[in-house]
């Protein structure tokens, strides 16, 4: 019915996530229908991102250098590591503009069932920037799940006898939001670390 | 944050229908992370696409090709036109291969408020198809919305002069559909339209 070229962008649209193949459907009409403003620029946008983008070798940024922005900014602080699952979580923190060290991105998390070992994230990696003096505060900033948690404790063993802080984020109430649609979880957690006003 | 070549891909992505900005910020990570195997090829479908697609002149079609494939085509019925408001809806349509006829796209429906006129619809290309003879039916598949049925009913008027059977789709029950759910309007429809079992 509808011709290759278009039956195979749909495909490939289908296949990002958030885009089933109804919307991946809509997206392509969209994009044909926007050639010189929408479809042309992203087409070049990928070509372009998939040419120049790599990982920075010493923290698991994505970039179009290597070492990354992050790691080569001489204004950021050297002594203080935040160790993320993901480079999404990086821009996540990065767009909080609140943490002013290094990153590093262990890519993934630890998790048996999955036959996930250290090996196989950035630990190694991560240990070994330790080891090599100058880190003075290590904050684990996985995500608060079973599988961000376990990887957490495991991390905090591997670096205790290096003599370093090893950090996590608080628990508590999202900022804005309100007890009464908050799991007990975070409840209790919030009245435990409570502070004065 | 981020570099040049990532932020625009993520702009660029954002502006696809389904997609907000924090969809398209996990879409471009993934599709960075899968760059051989998917922002590659969908940067050159996209390419390709832009390149090759055109509006067919007759119908209205998305192809690569102007008669597009389905005007094209020897084997369908030259004595029906089906209506619809959109590329998307002639693909809806072709997808249940219930219809063997030809199409005509409106690329709209007719708004006082977004002052849409007859003449900035494929209206009068449409008279002037049934004009030229040769067609018994023309079944008018706009939406079952206001807008596409004030346009069904300003066509019908329009075609009324030409002597061609002018028709539009069946209201009822959506197959599988549960009465507890459906609008009265619908279910009265049904009613009125019951058939013997």
């Amino acid at each position: 019915m509808v011709s290759e070229d278009i039956e195979r962008l749909i495909t490939l649209l289908a296949k990002l996530p958030g885009l089933g193949p109804r919307s991946a459907r809509r997206a392509a009409l969209n994009l044909i229908k926007r050639k010189e403003t929408l479809m042309q620029p992203l087409a070049k946008a990928m070509a372009d991102a998939a040419a120049a983008t790599k990982s920075c070798s010493t923290c698991g940024n994505l970039d179009t250098r290597d070492p990354c922005k992050l790691c080569h900014d001489p204004r950021r602080d050297d002594t203080i590591i935040c160790v993320v699952e993901d480079v999404a979580d990086l821009w996540a923190l990065e767009r909080t503009s609140a943490f002013r060290g290094r990153y590093h991105v262990l890519g993934g998390t630890l998790s048996a069932l999955d036959g996930v070992n250290p090996q196989d994230l950035k630990i190694p990696e991560l240990v070994q920037r330790v080891h090599a003096g100058g880190v003075k505060e290590v904050i684990l900033a996985t995500n608060a799940t079973v599988d961000g948690q376990t990887t957490a404790h495991y991390i905090a063993d591997r670096l205790e006898p290096l003599g370093v802080t090893v950090s996590g984020l608080a628990h508590g109430v999202p900022v804005g939001g309100e007890l009464d649609y908050l799991d007990d979880g975070t409840l209790s957690a919030a009245l435990k670390a409570r502070g004065p006003v």
